[in-house]
C-alpha cells in the first residue's frame, strides 16, 4: 500500500492542505481531522467502541500496555514468550507482575492462570501472527481461557492487519473472534504501508490510555499527511480483496515450492516464511549470495533476534510480487542452498516445524521488526 | 517551516519517489538515503561526529537516555526538576540512580555532584529552553560544573533548534558552548516543522545508542518523505537568518507590550511566553474568551502540566506572525484580563519572574508538549 496511487495522492493532498507536520501534541493544538477520521475508521474496522493513534506500533504497545497493566491495581500479566520487544517494554514499564507462557502453549498459559490469585485482575497478551516464526496464536483457546479466568486480552495484530480477515481486520476477525479480545493493537507501517500505530477497544480502556499514556501525551502528533495516507490505505483495503488474495496466493505458492524442494521453514500459516538455516555465518553468506548472484534481497535474521541455532532467512512474499518472481526466488534459493551447503532438507514434505522441532519457542523473544 | 514551499515540495517529491512509508525498521530494510543524509546534516549542524534519527523527540530521549545512563556501570544522573516527561521516562527506563536538582539551580547541582561517589560515572541532563517556563538553562555554569566533576552532559534543545544560534544550531551553539555538551538532542517537529527526533554526539555514544536503543531498533523507520521534508527544513534554516530574526523580533515585541500593560509572565528570554494566570478556572475562561471573542487560539496550561497555582496561558509568537498580529493579541489579552478579573498586574515593568517568585521551579516537571 505504500506505493498505491490513492495513498500517495491522499498524502500529497494533505501536505498541500495542512503542511508537513502536526505542529503540536494531540492535546495541545496538534489534532487534525485526519487523526480523528483515522481513529473512527480503525475502530469501525475492528468493531470496537473507539481507537487511539500513536506515532508508531512501538509507542502504541509501550504506551497502552504500561497504562492498561499498570493502572489495574495488582494486575498480573500473562505474556507469550515470543512477544515483540515493544510489548515487553510496555509491560516492563507498567510495573505489573508478569508470567511468561511458552510460545503458543495454551496448557502452560492455563497452568499459570490457575496458579495466580483468583481475585487479581488479569491480562493476557499475545500476537496473532508472530513476526519471526510466521505462525499464528491459538486465538479461540486463548479467548476461552481468558473467559474462564476473567482475564482481559490484548492482541497485537501488527503482522495481520490489512492482510488477513474480512476488510483486513486481522486474524481474530477472520476466526470470528474479534469481539472476544478486549483490545486489538495494530500498525499502519506494515500492511497499510504508511506509519503509526494504534489500539482499538472499549471506550473506557481507550479513554484511560488517552488520559494516562505518556507516549501518547508527551509527543508531537503524527503528521496529518501521514494520517491521511493511512486513512486512504485502510479504506482501500477494507473494500478491496484483491491484495489479500494475491498475498495469500503468493504465500501458498512459496510454501508449496519450498516443500517440493524440501527446504525447511517454520510455518506455512502466513506470508512470513522463515527459512531455517540454523547457522549465523551460513545465513549471512546465503543472503549475500542471493543479493549478489540473483539480485534478490532477503534479510538474514541472526542472534539476538532469534536464538543462536535458530537463524533464519526471513522471506515475505507480498501482494505485488508476481508468480514468476516467487518461482524465481525459490529456484535461486535452492541453488544457493546447494552451492553453500544448506542444512539437511526436510525428510518429508510435511510442515517444516514438525520435523525440525523448532516450532514452539523456536525464535527468541527479542525480535527486530 | 511546516508550511514552507521548499519543505512541502521535498516531501511530495519523496512521496512520488519512495512511497508513503519506510517499509521496515532501520536495520531491516527501512533505511533510505534521506535518513542517512538527514543524520549527516544534523551532525554537521551541531558540530558532532555523528547523529541518530528516531521517530520522535519522545523516543529519542527515551531510547538514548535509557542506553547512555543505563549502560554506564554505576552511572549517577543529575536531572533538572523541570525536565520533560520524555527525559524522565528515559532515565527511569535506564535504571540508573537519579538526583534531581532544583530548576536551573547550579549551586544545588554542584552540591549533589559533590555528594556523589567521585569514581561513579556521571551524567547531567538539562534542557536549553524549558518548554513551560520559556526560560534558559545556565549552560556555561553547567558545562563548568560538568568539567570539574568529570560528568557527561546531555542537552535537550527541542525548543531551540532551528530557532536560536548560528544556522539554528540552538542555544549552546549561540553561547559558543556546543562542544562542551556531550550529546545534543533535538526534535524535527517544532522549529523544523516536520516530525521525528534525534541525538548528535561523539561517534562511540551514537554507536552504542544505535546498537542498544530499543525505541530505535524495534520500530519502523520514519517515512522517507518525512525525512526529506525535515532535511529541506534543516538546510533552509541553516542558510537563512530571516525566520530567526522575525521570531525574535516578535518575541521581543510581545515581551515589551506585556510589560507595558503589566501583565505578568515568567521569562523574557525566549519565544515561549508563559502568562501567569495562577487559577485553573480563570485560565480556561480566558482561553475561551480569547478564542470566542477575538478569534485567537491560546493554550491554557493547567495542572498536572504545571503545578496547581502555576497555571499559565502559553503564548508562542512565531516567525510567521505579523507585528500587528502580536499587537492585536496583547490588546485582546489585556481586555480579557480586565473583563474576567485577571490576577494583579506586575508592580514594575521588570521581568515578571522577579516579582512573582515563580521563576525557579515554577512549573512542575510534568509538561505536555
Ligand atoms: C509484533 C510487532 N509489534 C509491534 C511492532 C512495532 O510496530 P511499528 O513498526 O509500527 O513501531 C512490530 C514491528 O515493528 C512488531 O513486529
Ligand atoms: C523539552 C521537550 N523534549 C522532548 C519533547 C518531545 O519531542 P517530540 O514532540 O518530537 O516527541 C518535547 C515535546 O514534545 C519537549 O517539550
Amino acid at each position: 500500500m505504500g506505493q498505491h496511487p490513492a495513498v500517495l495522492e491522499a498524502m500529497k493532498e494533505a501536505v498541500d492542505q495542512y503542511g508537513a507536520g502536526a505542529g503540536g501534541s494531540r492535546n495541545i493544538g496538534g489534532t487534525n481531522h485526519y487523526h480523528v477520521s483515522l481513529e473512527k475508521e480503525l475502530s469501525a474496522l475492528h468493531g470496537k467502541d473507539d481507537a487511539l493513534l500513536f506515532t508508531s506500533g512501538y509507542t502504541a504497545n509501550d504506551g497502552a500496555l504500561s497504562v492498561i497493566a499498570g493502572r489495574m491495581e495488582g494486575c498480573v500479566v500473562f505474556s507469550d514468550a515470543l512477544n515483540h520487544a515493544s510489548i515487553i517494554d510496555g509491560l516492563r514499564h507498567s510495573g505489573a507482575q508478569k508470567r511468561i507462557f511458552r510460545h503458543n502453549d495454551t496448557a502452560h498459559l492455563e497452568e499459570l492462570l490457575a496458579a495466580a490469585d483468583p481475585d487479581a485482575p488479569k491480562l493476557i497478551v499475545a500476537e496473532s501472527v508472530y513476526s519471526m516464526n510466521g505462525d499464528i496464536a491459538p486465538l479461540a483457546e486463548i479467548a476461552d481461557i481468558a473467559k474462564r479466568h476473567g482475564a482481559m486480552t490484548f492482541l497485537d495484530e501488527v503482522h495481520a492487519v490489512g492482510m488477513y480477515g474480512p476488510q483486513g481486520a486481522g486474524i481474530a476477525a477472520r476466526e470470528g473472534l474479534a469481539d472476544r479480545f478486549t483490545v486489538i493493537m495494530g500498525t499502519l507501517a506494515k500492511g497499510f504501508g504508511t506509519n503509526g500505530g494504534y489500539i482499538a477497544g472499549p471506550a473506557e480502556v481507550i479513554e484511560a490510555v488517552r488520559m494516562f499514556s505518556r507516549s501518547f501525551i508527551f509527543t508531537t502528533a503524527m503528521p496529518p499527511a501521514v494520517a491521511a495516507a493511512a486513512l486512504a490505505a485502510v479504506r482501500h483495503l477494507r473494500s478491496s480483496e484483491a491484495e489479500r488474495e494475491r498475498l495469500w496466493a503468493n504465500a501458498q505458492l512459496m510454501h508449496r515450492l519450498l516443500k517440493e524442494r524440501r527446504i525447511p521453514f517454520i510455518s506455512d500459516l502466513t506470508h512470513i516464511v522463515s527459512v531455517l538455516v540454523r547457522n549465523e555465518a551460513l545465513c549471512k553468506r546465503m543472503s549475500t549470495a542471493l543479493l549478489e548472484r540473483h539480485g534478490i534481497y532477503v534479510q538474514a535474521i541472526n542472534s539476538p533476534s532469534v536464538r543462536a541455532g535458530g537463524e533464519i532467512l526471513r522471506v515475505a512474499p507480498g501482494a505485488v510480487h508476481s508468480t514468476s518472481e516467487v518461482e524465481m526466488f525459490v529456484k535461486a534459493l535452492d541453488q544457493v542452498w546447494e552451492e553453500l551447503g544448506g542444512p539437511a532438507r526436510t525428510p518429508k514434505c510435511g510442515r517444516a516445524m514438525r520435523s525440525t522441532g523448532l516450532g514452539k519457542g523456536g525464535a527468541r523473544h527479542v525480535d527486530l521488526a
